[in-house]
């Protein structure tokens, strides 16, 4: 293990962190770094401030971000086939139809879509392929015991005032990669990691958080130094570009498979997104991106529409293609060859039949969704558990590729009265001394609404008995502490522990391949990327990564090795 | 004369004008094209929002265009003569010292220098290299008469509805450009004006303007069309990339005269910069370039300083190098070979003996100025004045290049009571029925100063006579009526008759050359430049062109042919 000096300095000068402060709000003002500031937008203007960063690059060990990255690529194959098979996922979850409603709308329109395709009906074809922009979030576990022994048995002859030097890295060989969610439907975040990973990659090389240079092969930050936070510690991250590859490569092959490829109307990609969001600094890029797309020589035609205009704007021919004809096209219509989703997954989108319907649409239509309804259904975390099942995995992964997935699990648990599995999971959730280091979340993708440890046995208690089976208890993932930074948001700056989460994005193309018997499909990967990363930070004595409220920051990785 | 349709079209659906506005406004927020909103900074964030721009690209004429572009080489070798024509420049600009406080703070500051540096002494050695980054704006100068009168010769058969009608292009033919002012020193705008015209681009590539692409050749837009906003027809913007080439080569040509070429100490730029800058979205992307410069494989040190902090982290070692070390870089310093200024324009920043010291202690170093303190003198308006006399510009151009300045001047009086100009402008500026056409100017550089038509006997009668000599009087330029759109500023969005404000950016670098009698020097360009442009568009029925107060909008000319 080396040994490097404390990181980031906790005695650094008041002027030095001042600058530091400086330089990082006018990058983000610059480049986009930047959420609305909610209510401020008006016809003509709208404010905006920078969206929470941490200060510096936060530590974290070479090997697991490797790791992750490796594991994203099985990752995106075994949830790619967890969505081609209906019969699993619809035994999983189908029995929280009666409790979340998410779930119940997914389900009502992927059975009413089968019903108005009909069975090999020339109405509606069927689109075999489907897209993901998947992210897996992973937080480092710390094993405290198993470390600190094998450190007694190999360093015997340790320098003791170095074993308790503060900030230094001794954690590092005592940490795990631990899954905390996969994310298959409308992932966000992927245009502002990309935009700090640049922000404090360019920091670096503008020598913010050093001395003055002292010469000029100082200048290109060469030399091997102490101090880890060296440019090519940070890793690069073009989740933008590769995000646009993906549906680039999928209206590629939508049109590709078209029964006229001679045509020379263009085809586009629709994006379909929520009403009002004062987060379109995430989600533009990739419009940007697709728009300046140089490969082919010709800019791939991109829109956005709002959820509840999808209806108004869009109609379907027999054939199964998607028009869009928005109001300003006054009267034109431009096909769809590739629907990518972030709107969608609130629950209140499908309150009314116009939400629901406003699903069967895209889904009916011949155009490649990212993702499918069933892709949709694999982000609910009670697949997430039910992965965690005995041999589970090896349903669609070979043993080694299971194996390593399976390392990546923490204990997960459902709660129902059911299985054996269940009735642990009950006894867990509802004992103080138990659930202490468990998490209840519900099925619900997204952060935001989990119970935390020493919470769970009275929340449990306030909700009708017949609610519990909406959610799995998950074992908390220990942090390893003593790492350092500063963060600061919109609501201020705070020095303090932190723990991170790495999200590594998969981007990836399937075709859905039917079984002899009809009845169970699998899935062949037409491309199967890794598609950048984010990496959060948070002040580790606050439970919730959330963003918007100013917790979480995005933040960098600076590498360094275990 | 081609014919083309009414541009920007009034009748635009409401739908489409909305689409423009989103459009527009997530481009800005995404590309850095804000500005900071007063007030709103704290340590830990701060608000921006959009800088005031024009919805459509405005119509100008090519021709035009390329003559203001084709006239700045011309402009920054007159500008640099004028510089080093120190007994001219002295002539014309010390009368003012009495009544502007600025004017006087520069020749303080210039005489101080050649007294500290003395004569021949090796203490303080004179650089003899300068750099400017100009702007030359123009307008647009409408001569109603000559063009009807051509008109009538020309065109006897002319149908009489095509004459009429609106919005046609009829003018074009009888407009001229008029410079409005010369500015050398702290030029402002460039960089929104890079990335505004890069946004206008866009949108066009986007088609945003446009209904639907119809075919793939549409796509890229590159069938000729009755609309004029093609893509091809936005002149690229790549100021901030200019102005950084010019810092940049000023550096090398620093470092090339340095006594011990071969020491590895990085030597840096220093930009000058004043204190709680709203607007450092103009100043930024200028230092990110230099740190991003790939030209020679290394990045270029540019720090930033701010105006009252010079004194402070500045020193001047006897050989007249200038070392930068601030409180963050922990006792150590770096040499400044460049100084660009940005700040230092206000009366108010030399109002202290802190603010003249401030100016002498850069002034003295041996870092290359952006500009000089001479330089700096030539932007008063008092010069631009001197420059329209009979026979002046031959002081330093050959005939057919003046000739070709000359063509861009309007009338211009001073008044005093010293000379028959004087004496005519005194007349034109206190009678009701003249001084209609006119604008009285502080010889202050910038804007908002001005005094316009009919205000200007009553203004002149309430200031006491002898600040009048302050004052230079401008003819109107009278621009060409019926050019629309519609402009978007956090003020709110207008649809008007706009006029529109030409900046063209000029670059170069310049040694100064003593004449053989050690009076009056002379200057050999080292580079000369064109620099990039501006565009600013206002409302026709408003006077001022104040971007800040959300009156002046960035635009791109769409250029055609007269």
């Amino acid at each position: 293990m080396s040994k490097l000096r404390a990181y980031p300095p906790e005695d650094l000068p008041e002027a030095t962190i001042e600058s530091i402060i400086a330089h990082t709000k006018d990058y983000q003002a610059n480049h986009g770094s930047l959420i609305k500031v909610i209510g401020s937008e008006t016809e003509h203007s709208v404010q905006l401030h920078p969206v929470g960063v941490s200060l510096f690059p936060t530590l974290f060990p070479q090997k697991l971000f490797d790791e992750a990255v490796e594991l994203q690529r099985i990752y995106n194959e075994l949830y790619c086939k967890v969505a081609e098979d209906v019969h699993w996922l619809h035994g999983v979850t189908s029995p929280l139809r009666d409790t979340e409603p998410l779930v119940d709308a997914l389900w009502t329109v992927y059975e009413e879509v089968q019903k108005r395709r009909g069975n090999g009906s020339a109405q509606f074809p069927r689109q075999d392929v489907s897209g993901g922009v998947f992210r897996s979030d992973y937080m480092l576990h710390w094993q405290e015991d198993a470390g600190e022994e094998e450190d007694t048995d190999n360093n015997n002859m340790k320098n003791k005032e170095e074993e308790i030097e503060e900030n230094d890295l001794h954690w590092m060989s005592n940490v795990t990669l631990k899954q905390v969610e996969f994310n298959s439907y409308s992932c966000a975040g992927g245009a502002h990691a990309n935009k700090v990973a640049e922000m404090h990659k360019f920091l670096v090389s503008r020598h913010v958080y050093h001395d003055f240079p002292l010469g000029e092969d100082d200048m290109n930050l060469q030399s091997t130094r102490e101090n880890p936070i060296r440019r090519d510690a940070l890793p690069k991250n073009k989740t933008i570009d590769k995000i646009a590859y993906m549906l680039a490569a999928a209206l590629t092959e939508y049109r590709s498979a078209s029964s006229s490829p001679s045509h020379r109307q263009p085809i586009g990609i629709l994006m379909v997104v929520q009403p009002h969001n004062f987060n379109t600094t995430d989600e533009r890029p990739i419009e940007y991106a697709l728009w300046n797309w140089e490969d082919g020589g010709s800019p791939i035609p991109t829109y956005r529409v709002e959820w509840q205009d999808v209806l108004r704007y869009t109609t379907l021919t027999e054939r199964g293609q998607l028009l869009f004809h928005p109001e300003e096209g006054q009267g034109k219509s431009i096909e769809i060859g590739v629907v990518y989703h972030r709107a969608g997954y609130e629950p209140k989108e499908y309150a009314s039949n116009h939400g629901i319907e406003t699903r069967i649409r895209l889904e009916l239509s011949r155009a490649i969704k990212f993702p499918s309804v069933l892709g949709h259904i694999t982000t609910t975390k009670k697949v997430q558990q039910a992965l965690t099942g005995p041999g589970v995995l090896e349903r669609w992964l070979p043993p080694e590729s299971a194996r390593k997935i399976r390392q990546t699990f923490v204990k997960m648990y459902p709660l129902d009265d059911g299985t054996p599995a269940g009735i642990k999971g009950v006894e867990l959730a509802t004992n103080d001394d138990t659930a202490v280091d468990y998490i209840l979340k519900p099925s619900l993708e997204g952060g935001g609404h989990n119970i935390y440890g020493d919470g769970i046995p009275d929340f449990l208690i306030s909700i009708p008995r017949s609610q519990w089976s909406a959610y799995i208890l998950m074992e908390r993932i220990r942090s390893p502490p003593g790492i350092y930074n500063v963060l600061m948001s919109s609501e201020g700056i705070t020095a303090c522990d932190v723990v991170s989460e790495l999200g590594i994005f998969g981007t990836c193309l399937w075709r859905s391949i039917p079984k002899v018997d009809g009845r169970q499909s699998t899935c062949e990967m037409i491309k199967n990327k890794v598609g950048g990363w984010s990496f959060k930070t948070k002040d580790a004595f606050i439970d919730e990564m959330s963003v918007v409220k100013g917790f979480g920051c995005f933040d960098t990785p600076c590498l360094v090795d275990q």
